[in-house]
């Protein structure tokens, strides 16, 4: 069941699932005018297909492992690490393990 | 001393210091005309005054524990835990230990 969206102050929890990984989803953890907020859960072979959006996104690997092309390049991104893309850049992912991923989303004015 | 900012598609490791928190000092992770990125570093005891933004802000405790003064309300951020604020909002922070924190910062048009 996806949670209430958050309000500006609350406090939300993007700690690594762990071995609750495998029974939870995607979901989102607030939106405003401005800004999108949520945690991707892919498991194991899953992805999302080449598509780009309007604004400026970064995907935050919080646990397992991700591949991520975008600008001609394949790069495995693993947990704790970022990647900043351009808005209108286009990228596709693909889980190398159970994996879940922030993705801060800058919405179009 | 301060890494060269990142651009779209390069990785950027935001994994906990650890042990080297003592020697490590903030850094701009990047800045765009939209986005900004930091590592504040903050030894037990530091943070920053009350101030605010004119954009929306997330704070993304990575290491540590802060506290959060927003919303007329104290509240305790730890590792793994994300406060986002709304634009113009005051806040101010306050290490409760060795602790390292990602700001994303919309920055306005």
């Amino acid at each position: 069941m996806a949670l209430p969206h958050a309000t500006s102050g609350q406090l939300i929890d993007i700690r690594p699932l762990g071995t609750r990984i495998a029974a939870s989803t995607s979901n989102a953890l607030f939106k405003t005018p401005q800004l999108e907020l949520m945690r991707l859960v892919l498991p194991r072979g899953k992805g999302m297909p080449e598509h780009s959006v309007h604004g400026p996104v970064t995907i935050q690997c919080i646990e397992g492992a991700i591949e991520l092309h975008a600008h001609q390049t394949t790069q495995t991104v693993r947990a704790g690490e970022l990647v900043y893309l351009a808005g209108g850049e286009p990228h596709a992912l693909q889980a190398l393990e159970d994996s879940s991923v922030l993705l801060t989303i800058l919405l179009p004015h």
